[in-house]
């Protein structure tokens, strides 16, 4: 079959001919992919920037948001038959260590991750597990939701706990209304009354955002953080979204949040850097997030499938990963890549 | 000034003259009654139904629905200024036994109940206390909201704990989409992207629930317990609200329950029965509810400044009580009476 | 292997000679048995209770409270290796239906329950799956612990809950101070500063509860609601765990609940027929108790490890079934009659 | 009465002879002092350290962990009578903000603070108001208890938090064993069944830690982290709670931590300085502790009246405070000064 692969750091990705995968366990299902999102993190794997932490040999093949039909499937598995539609948990986990037996997947001691440490979805097909297929509802088509199997999936994960944690009246700072934040405000709007104001430098993005749902939109222009005091009473906002988390933000946010507020962690590249002092008699809480369980994802993929979350997204045939790739790099991408094989 | 009064049960109320109610401790608030909800228990408190339970003294002025404007305040007020416009929490509260420590008001163990057990709203002015008034938007009008003080508070109250114990792509049915399902409809789909099923004998009301919001509305005719199997895949509902607990709704309520499932305790009259063997090996949970607390009402009033929640009334000058009650009782009213001094 | 069979209804078990289970499928686990708990169930298999409900086909093994060594594993098996000892927990379970994947297992939709639908542990081995096993400590035994597989994993995941939503101060009452009891009795104390009360009907086993850290235990004599409502200064209990569910339990133990207190029902046997508007003016919870999760079990396995929990056993040689079931059946078995192969 | 002031910064503490207060709002509670903490505070209060910040005019009186008898109540007081012993909540909070009205009395947004910013307890009396007072066993004394109001009840809520966030098996480790974390220790043991590891730089605060109930003591001596993580299996503790904040206490502390476990910051002086991605990838929290709330008090105050949290104090004259906080600041006192009028 017809497989992306890298093939060396500071190298091209290769468009190779590779044995198609086979059902070996029995709980294993292999999926022909429908689409595959393209991700910067593809990118910095390219880069080298993983290549240490996932210790993966070279070739294999990349692609980490994938959705597509079930191709064939192990004995053992009950949960989807050949032909359905499906999205991947972008984890294949155990089930049998103890943060798999709490639903808690993303802490699963012995998981991989298709894309990055195992051959991934820019292919004609993948192998996973049944434990990592989402059936997705009719209505949905494997090419519109692939790029929520990771980054829509991390979006949901942070924003349904900021979504429990308030209530009808408090104030929701998202910081970064780009890719994630974009889901982010779509989701929070189907599942929470909370009033919602998103930050961003983008004047562009923050006019979006206030478009899909925001109920008020800020330039990060200087006097972002006093104009959220100012629209709180000057008290804050009692959870603030950061997807940014580089560049000042954490700063900034930090000085939006109430007493007692949380401040859920989702963007990174800065230090949280705040005195003891400060988290202490405020009474703050810092929340770190990673991509969400497989039953968040399958709450996702109920919003979707009840239209709440749409994604834009620009198609590519997969022989033009490299097209895709190079106008992700270069910023020309309307909403999310994805490769179709 | 004018108030309508209990004089005696079993016989009419009465418009009378009497002292405007004054500031006498440091916490009372005077309220300038702007409307005042018609409710069927006031009907029942005429029947001598409340006689023995409330203790209350006759003559009583009646009405615990309350809403208008702040009108003399006690020294120790802070939280309201004479002029603000204000929704009135149904409990006068200590604010100093434990239940009121933790917030959970309606367990106050030194309570009052204004057009209960003490001087209510058919009047021109009520005494409350800072605990009790709530600022309402500048956008709500006191007589357009003062239906939610009680039975919107107590539709609110329910609902919101059902919202924040399910996840998107779970099914909540509601049982009654009467006055409080009418609420309740309207604030689940505010806060939650649950799937939202509405069952009630009454066809119009099941259309009004479905134009309203609900995702799907059955009409209890005998099969309404099969629809919902058949809608859950054979499973039953991950939440079920019975706003109506009379006339066989808790028995078809259970039975549309899924595994794990838990069962909203609202309406009243029958009795829960049910074989503990069936509680235990479905593990299921009956959760009572009473009416919410000073901060759910904060609550509720955000989502009705946001216009997420309305309430369609039939509004009547104080002096025509009579003709709001007898239309009450002949089914004449759409949505709540609200008397207007 | 020897193995001790349901041949008939109300006839007696027999000892057999059958074949060893193998393992056949990858995530199989074959325990070779070290213990198995001798329980009241059993004696209601052999009276048919359990024959539609099961649906099971004879001959099969019976047995459900099992612990033991890892004899052989799947290719798949990660958590245990051949020689740990291990308890079992009482249900096989599939690890993909969305109960599974919460750490929900008791709601898993496609389990099996081996002693119940399938070969059970009064034999040599029992074929279980890597789901199954939990690791146990080098101080415990597999014949000292097998009790708590069931019975006792009810009795933790029941009292577990009650801890969590109780504080320093709060009154819990137990009704029942036998096999459940005794081991709740143990958890609460061990996880919880809450003030125990223990009301049972025989003053030997009030006396065993206070010897084993009841802080209070009360005979129900008749007067044992009230002298509940006189240690709670008239208010009630925060909790009751009811591990009785018959004979008026119910009844008693609601008319103990505090206000806005829950009531775990464990026990089973009469209805809970409570009013609706006691549920709703007093605002209770009924939480209903099945037994507990995989992780549950590794959590009273943690106790039962720290020595907090133990459990007074009669032990019996495989062969000797009848004379321990007779015993039991005869209430002459001082804590649990366990059975060795 | 006799009244210990601050005159000046920089400067001593003077015995001054000043009007007893009286009661003057209704909800007014003077409060006979039964004894008063000296705590560090107090020394830095005498620095200057507080001037700016509490914006107190001076002299006033300094205390501000206090208990005694109540002398006298205003007329809306119903919680307490002349003659109750008690406790004082160090906040006098309004009980009318959104954060009272959820019994999150430490975000009071016009609190006032004893012996901070208005007068204390180093007196023979002190006004505070009903919200303030929790009245005490009968076997306890004031003067034994006073020490808990302020530090005890700070430690209390911090490890109350990890109590409920942790389960049977987990493994929480405190840093730092003097005066919070003595009290912290006692009150996870009394409401836990965690494996507490607590970690000093002093031998012999951790041979104490041992002796009052810790499982296992670590002293900070440049292996300490790596002590824990074999304890743990390579993995780290689900909770960390950090009395000490200070002196690279959260570098190590975050480095003891669990993928997913909760960092309770508590002591203070250094920042937390963390790198987003570390956040994220580990999907750790860091949660703020401030003191405790009334209710919180309460439940510390049911552990003390248990015989489960006891402090070591030693107590002093009141003319004698110049000794006690020599004492104090030489580091002489063995447990906490308590000063007695």
């Amino acid at each position: 079959m017809k497989a992306v692969q890298v093939v060396g750091y500071h190298t091209k990705l290769q468009l190779e001919d590779i044995p198609e995968p086979k059902v070996e366990g029995p709980l294993d299902v292999v999926v022909r992919i429908g689409g595959a999102g393209v991700c910067r993190t593809d990118i910095h794997i390219l880069e080298g920037q993983w290549a240490e932490k996932s210790g993966v040999a070279l070739p294999y093949t990349i692609g980490h948001e994938n959705a597509g039909w079930v191709h064939a499937v192990g004995d053992a598995v009950t949960n989807v038959a050949v032909g359905d539609k499906v999205i991947l948990h972008p984890l294949i986990t155990c089930g049998l260590c103890r943060a798999c037996r709490f639903g808690d997947d993303v802490h699963c001691e012995n998981s991989q991750f298709p894309g990055i440490d195992t051959n991934g979805g820019y292919a004609e097909y993948l192998r996973t597990t049944a434990r990592s297929v989402v059936r997705i509802d009719d209505s949905l088509e494997p090419s519109d939701v692939a790029a929520l199997a990771d980054a829509g999936l991390t979006a949901y994960h942070a924003v349904a706990k900021a979504a429990r944690a308030t209530r009808p009246g408090d104030v929701c700072v998202m910081i970064g209304a780009g890719g994630l934040g974009h889901i982010g405000i779509q989701v929070l709007k189907a599942m929470s009354a909370v009033t919602l104001v998103v930050v961003d430098r983008n004047p562009a993005a923050v006019a979006l955002a206030v478009e899909i749902g925001a109920d008020h939109g800020i330039v990060a222009d200087g006097t972002h953080v006093q104009q959220i005091l100012e629209l709180t009473g000057g008290r804050g906002a009692e959870a603030v979204v950061d997807f940014v988390g580089e560049g000042g933000a954490t700063k900034d946010g930090v000085a939006m949040l109430r007493r007692a507020g949380n401040y859920y962690v989702v963007g990174y590249g800065e230090n949280i850097d705040v005195p003891t002092i400060d988290v202490v008699s405020t009474e703050i809480n810092f929340i770190g997030n990673l991509v969400g369980s497989y039953n968040d994802l399958q709450e996702l993929m109920a919003l979707a499938a009840g239209g709440k979350v749409t994604l834009h997204t620009t198609k590519y045939p997969l022989e033009q990963f490299q097209q895709a790739i190079d106008d992700l790099d270069a910023g020309r991408v309307r909403g999310r890549a994805i490769l179709i094989p």
